[in-house]
């Protein structure tokens, strides 16, 4: 079997081969193939004046590699990707960096690469520029992905938590949970194979959708953490209280089979192609319906509202409301 | 002792705290204080119609996290800034990753936050966005750094390998290997201490100095790999022979012995403070007078010349001519 040897991060022939080989084959584009250190971008193809650059980065530690709905070479544009996007900018460049455990079967990588290079394609995305480090056999758990992704914010869209106010009304794009709900199946065994897949996908083109809209306040996608992080995040930087109805949140039947399993809440579960939106009350039913009409929208759901008294809480089905605590760590390790 | 724990890396209250107490002091500037998703740069201060936007990438894992001349955070500030910054670019903000082991002291990682803000302060960079993962003890070897770059290339600079042409000639910035004989010592025992030292250092405010001058034709750092990878790298694309002289090539005496100590050859040793720059032969003089007279370049040295005939070769210190082949292998890993 071919692995992935220290030399492949050497800078000698071995990293050369490598680069040459499934890399620059790969990810093919013509900012990549000028193969200096760094990537040189036409910046008047993407920005108008007044424009300002999105840029955001995540690393991606997943286990395991590969799981129903994706791998980590999807996530790791899928996630920087959406960081991006929900700026209302359109992600364009993406950097990459692999950290590679000596001994990594190169089949493996060989997938994770190519998977990689379909979600950029795919998005209209291209991985300009990039860095391959090999560490010895033990110092890392096979393979890590850290992209970071480049955009232009048209000068005319200001979403921010800060523009969150008393009266809004809070959406989701979709279903909750189904990302964390597939990792923790796998990872704990629970048998209920087939039925949970995650959402993994680049919101870019559900997000250009209700670009033109009026009446957004602020989005961010619910990852790690889930919309519980996204809400105490609006909370603290908006100094508002988030409440919502857990009768109103969208989850597919084998996510609440999980919570309901475990005792866990799938509002503290991670997901990979999930917004929550802050709209102004008067707009939500129109941002609503544009959601709906996208397929990645299509299970859009109105959950709650902003409201002056601080705190972020729930009303649970029997009509009993309580304080959602954000958690101090999440149910699982290295979920995204 | 305090340590980093997985609750550190898991969207929870403990992350919130991290990123509060620690990242944000530290990196402290307006984009990163907006804890959106992402950064928002103002585009129109760094870049004026036609320049290209310089985008690059590098992970760290070098180990010992700390050594003589610098740390794993200052590394990775001045990798990042230098691939940007030898296209002609000022690098301005910077994108940071880290993958943290269970268990690492919290000490540790404010050492290394601190020493990379200071770093970044300095050289006039901002660290505008980031991300934290924490993965099982075990599953990294304490800490691990990803950064990506960005500048703006005046509109006027082309510098590129595949300008390199017959009769150009070779120059470094400086003395050769310190980084990767600095390392080897800490690593193998040698015994050397107090008389190596890493040359880690960014490198804009040199090659700023140098930016006004006629006949550059290419730059780039020399890092993993060392003066031969580079050499390599330009007589790849130009299609050209490099030759250079073994007498001409500026040593510190304590890596001159780490080499003869261990039959290792300086020029494949890692630098991450030196440049390779190729320019045209009757500017070449200039460029050096200008190079000697910043801190940063006070031993630049002319080292060769570009030929017609392809492959990359050294005149020994005999008159003896040989080829100098690019290693499948860099001595050892985790250099950088």
């Amino acid at each position: 079997m071919k692995t992935v040897t220290l030399a492949h991060g050497s800078g000698g022939q071995a990293m050369q081969q490598l680069i040459a080989q499934l890399f620059m084959h790969a990810f093919d584009n013509p900012w990549l193939a000028t193969q200096e250190d760094q990537a040189r971008l036409p910046l008047d193809v993407l920005t108008k004046s007044g424009d300002h650059l999105a840029f955001s980065t995540d690393s991606y530690v997943i286990d395991p590699l590969f799981f129903p709905g994706g791998d980590i070479g999807k996530l790791a544009i899928c996630g920087t990707a959406n960081d991006v996007s929900v700026s209302g900018a359109i992600p364009r460049w993406i950097s990459c960096g692999f950290i590679l455990e000596e001994g990594l079967d190169y089949g493996t990588l060989e997938r994770v690469v190519t998977s990689m290079a379909k979600t950029a394609r795919d998005a209209g995305i291209a991985v300009v520029t990039g860095d391959t480090k090999v560490v010895p056999r033990g110092a890392a758990d096979k393979l890590f992905i850290n992209t970071a992704g480049i955009g232009a914010v048209p000068h005319h869209l200001n979403w921010g938590a800060n523009q969150v106010a008393p009266g809004d009304v809070i959406l989701v794009s979709g279903t909750l949970g189904d990302h964390g709900a597939t990792i923790l199946n796998l990872r704990e065994s629970l048998g209920l194979d087939g039925e949970l897949r995650s959402d993994c996908a680049v919101l870019t083109p559900l997000i250009q959708a209700v670009t033109g809209l009026q009446g957004i306040k602020a989005m961010r996608d619910a990852t790690r953490g889930g919309v519980n992080a996204v809400l105490h995040e609006y909370a603290a930087v908006s100094a508002c209280g988030m409440e919502i109805n857990e009768a109103s949140l969208p989850l597919h039947p084998a996510v609440r089979g999980v919570c309901e399993l475990l005792g866990l809440d799938a509002l503290n579960f991670a997901n990979e192609g999930k917004l929550v939106i802050v709209v102004a009350r008067d707009k939500a039913e129109g941002v609503l319906a544009q959601l709906r009409a996208h397929p990645l929208g299509a299970e859009a759901a109105i959950i709650g509202e902003v409201v002056e008294r601080k705190g972020v809480r729930v009303t649970g089905l029997y009509g009993v409301k309580r304080t959602l605590d954000l958690p101090h760590a999440e149910p699982l390790p290295r979920i995204c």
